[in-house]
């Protein structure tokens, strides 16, 4: 059974294939009376729409999101939500109507040709048709509208590690983040990175990477303890994305290696009244719930699995074959989950943000 | 909001404060003529329990679970489930009547005390309440019933690092598991972390833990892309056990480190002419459907957050304090985490098992 | 698969079998809080306990219940909510220890028992197991809890009809209904019913009932279009109470005979400022939305199944036999059905005061 | 907070405002390896469709319904369902552009017009919005998948009351039903309800109605008990729909007047070796789960509530007045529900179908 539905009052129901006529989304349990026009969409589609930079896929993708219900200009002039379901789509105009049939029939290693043809006995292996990031445009629409949600929360993403290379924290500026292709807050990292992508790329290789998230303003009090901890349905969120291997929240493995002197982030009252925490290592959530201090996660996302490098595999059929996947692709697909990240946050605070008003105060 | 069940067609709700009268789950979606006794549970139940080395808390509690509900003694005699809900109780019986007036109105840095309260206005501070480490037995509970449903199928874990000390994966043996009180698979590592842990304990510290979960057998196909996909389902469910701040499948965070080249689970035909994988790096999952191989899943468990050490706090009342966490603790609350990682796994595949059987085949 | 429980943000798990050891809940997303003591909820269990009166089962049964989890005495002395989810059990005692022999491989008709046998393949026919209303008692205790989340609501329930016999709806007195074994607000009726139902319950039969719940002061704007509609839930709450056969909100089934201009409830504004309705035909329900006005919901209840008359029926083995069911029973299973009635609107409504506050304002 | 899927493994999401460019849904869950074109689909949206007789609204849709996702041409040219989510959209063409102005602040009486505006501040007015009936052409849309998935299983539904005019039992004859513009299976029943709903049609009035529906070939075993039960949820698809008050579920209503000798459904040893039952007031379902015997369900649809009458209402600014809605509208929307009904029955089945699934056997 597939399951393309997540959230729980705030639901984002997804569909659509890579190579289909379109792709789309369903935002339901979105509160009414919010402005929202497609250009506060849009925006952020612009950040992950491939063929950029020649560090993304060069596939053309205008990626013009419609909005198709859920809202009305009301007396003011103003387009609103209405509470209503909002469907949002995109069509897809750059399907190359390249011959596909070296892949039809061969499992890409790394992708998920094999067990989508093992578990629904039919596959569309164009564009890796529903397993492919081309999906996650329609996460980025959804956080887009999560955002409206979340009146004083700011939500961003930076690139902190392209293969073995991480960031220098101390460098951390996020102004840079749109100083270059790469979303990376490290100007001199980016300038590395550049270079060394650039490799890559002419290789027909791929790398891996590693993307942080960090949201400032979330209020006190959310998360829905014990199965639906705000850190539970963070990991949730970062691991449906494609390619992602690993999450964490806080100083995440690293807190296995200190001692709970170390680990524990001691309070102070501040001097608005109000207590403070001397340090983030629980990256903003305690026992599930946010603590107030910026949330704080990382995702690890595998090198892209298109390589131009032949690898062993077989076919549907039983044979022993290599294949080379052609064609256009994102030598690191991590810079492109960087927007994905942060739509994906954005839909989980949003959720919890109105999970919790049900509760006494 | 509170949110206490997970699964979907495997369905486990949680209830229970840790020094209330007992704890307790309801198994929901469990399908019927499985044979199910409680000495079936409470093997499970006693790897977890307290009290069992120095390493872990000195509470003592039986953990004996009752089956209230769902199972019925059939004409040959054996007991097995119906069909109907499965409920499960362990009373408490050692919550020591201590004075916690000191910790009552303050808030332990690492724990959710702080949280809790700001969320809900009222907090059960006797023993952490829910967020008691004690709620994860009734998921070691569940777990049991999860591998009755999955014939086949073995579920284990492992610790594989205390602090920066790693185990030696060449000398993995999962007989020594049983052999030692850390659930150590290799016999070395466990010789160093009985010394270093001594030192941790008697120091009144703590100090944070990685465990590694396999799962052997399960069959190609389970999983249910976009938004329940395997993986995702897992990280979820480790990072809801307590004190865990990061979760990986497979390579997990080294493959932002890797190319594509290097990262590619190459195949073959296997000699029982099914196609056979040359590496596992995926963990066992290609876009969220289980392929065949080992499922592999690692977690970061913090330190323990109750030390003797002071630390610095607020109380309620938005007092500067400090704050020592006297009383029962384990030094590393990891090593208990590994049956908890196993149950929470169980759970996990067992759902897909149900779910995935909606297919046409 | 079964699935045992009902609610979104107040949801309720039940679990426990007629002759099992205990019967219980859990309700989860209480908010916290809320004072919550046994006694609130032991009142709702005693209207609906059976042998209160000859026109109910024998079955001596206190109904005693525990709250096992999600309470707490707060500094002022008051048990109130915590959050957490509440567990609720009651434990059975009058489990009579008759020989089941005669029914337990035989179909009693109108009873679950042939279905149960088809979809689980094993069976718990000691009072019916699962599919016994001994279950609807734990509604109840839900019910209880979900009344204190809804403040200013009263929601209350009477028997209306008892076989052919309908009351006079000019003779309505809600303080008739403490004064008969019938919960009939009619006191005309009550005395009639009560000679009626002697010769029902002497002659070993049993009729069939039709109860009316009203809910008023529920606030304007409750409701989850489209598939979470008001009067959906109600209806999907009610029809999933034991030998409820049918289901209508506000004037039902006699809106099929109606012209649009009879129907129509028409408005002015009330001397208060504020829209009234001039009628309530819709039941206090629009478009799936609460209008302000009574919520009024019926339900019809077949007549017990077990009866002193014997039918045909087959067995197990497949054999065709005749089964008369002994033993204590309800002559007009109706009756008790009030309180489960006004129980699961009360949870539904609860549900829809949490759901609703994620409206923005 | 609005809701708007249905269903646990078979789940559909619908989007789309009466007046807006389109409408649509998702379909979720569907199993893979399934043929399935427009075509199959067309036909039920044809039944549906408005504008197809005088005795439903003249508003001209095509209905034309597309697949946007989730289908695949196979190696035999075969179209299939490939297991991922099903997209259908159907673009609004006669969304005539009147004046809504008289309208747009007042509530018509019987519409939700109220009730939106005070849940959500904002609504919709053209057309009704969200609340038109012109959402369910997408629960149709939804029901053709639905019944893909349901192999031998017949689904039919019939109108059987128009005003207090009910079909003679006697003369039911199913091919009638294609033989009118009621979906009567009576033919004497519809040439009298021809010239009685002129009459209602001709003086601008509206009328209630009742449908009957019918499920053939529904295999033993499906439901979910105790809250997920086949009639609560036929209850609860059916009620969601636009208009309807009641919902009755075999004999329903006058279960409530029968003895339990009278209602109980015998059983015998059939000649092929297997049980039957000898009547079926049950209408097929027996603690909730289906008996094997057909699914019999009715639901009582209230007169349209736009009539050319004057009524009396209220403005949104707090004024009394009078209001006639205009325009195209239905005199008897029960017609066009009966198409509905029968694709909410189609939907339940088809989840309760893949849920079963989960059974052991």
């Amino acid at each position: 059974m597939s399951h393309n539905t997540f959230g729980h009052l705030f639901r984002v129901t997804t569909w659509g294939e890579s190579h289909g006529p379109a792709i789309g989304c369903v935002v339901d349990g979105c509160p009414s009376l919010i402005p929202l026009s497609e250009a506060d969409i849009q925006g952020f589609m612009d950040k992950r729409k491939p063929g950029q930079s020649k560090y993304t896929t060069q596939r053309r993708e205008p990626d013009q999101v419609k909005i198709l219900s859920g809202v009305m200009v009301d007396d003011d002039g103003v387009q609103k939500t209405t509470g209503t379901p909002i469907s949002l789509m995109v069509e897809n105009t750059d399907q190359r109507s390249k011959d596909y049939s070296e892949i039809k029939d061969r499992f890409r290693p790394g992708h998920a040709d094999f067990t989508y043809d093992a578990k629904y006995g039919i596959r569309d292996y164009r564009g890796g048709g529903r397993s492919s990031a081309r999906e996650t445009a329609m996460r980025v629409a959804a956080g887009a509208v999560a955002r409206k949600v979340l009146p004083g929360v700011t939500i961003r993403a930076a690139l902190v590690q392209v293969g073995p290379h991480k960031i220098n924290r101390a460098n951390w500026d996020w102004a840079e983040v749109e100083n270059n292709p790469f979303f990376c807050p490290d100007k001199e990292a980016a300038a590395f990175w550049a270079e060394y992508l650039d490799g890559i790329r002419k290789s027909g290789s791929s790398i891996g990477a590693v993307i942080e998230v960090v949201a400032e303003g979330v209020p006190v009090g959310l998360g829905a303890p014990i199965y639906g901890k705000m850190d539970t349905e963070i990991a949730a969120a970062l691991m449906s994305i494609n390619a992602v291997k690993g999450v964490e929240v806080g100083n995440g493995f690293e807190a296995a290696t200190l001692t709970g002197e170390e680990n524990a982030d001691e309070m102070r009252m501040g001097e608005d009244g109000r207590p403070e925490f001397l340090s983030n290592n629980s990256g903003g959530v305690l026992g599930g719930i946010s603590s107030g201090d910026p949330i704080v996660a990382r995702f690890a996302v595998k090198p892209t699995s298109s390589i131009l490098t032949e690898r062993k595999t077989v076919t549907r059929q039983g044979e022993d074959v290599d294949v080379m996947t052609k064609g256009r692709h994102d030598p690191c697909v991590g810079i492109r989950a960087v927007p994905v990240g942060e739509a994906m946050v954005a839909c989980v605070l949003a959720d919890h943000f109105l999970r919790n008003r049900g509760q006494v105060g």
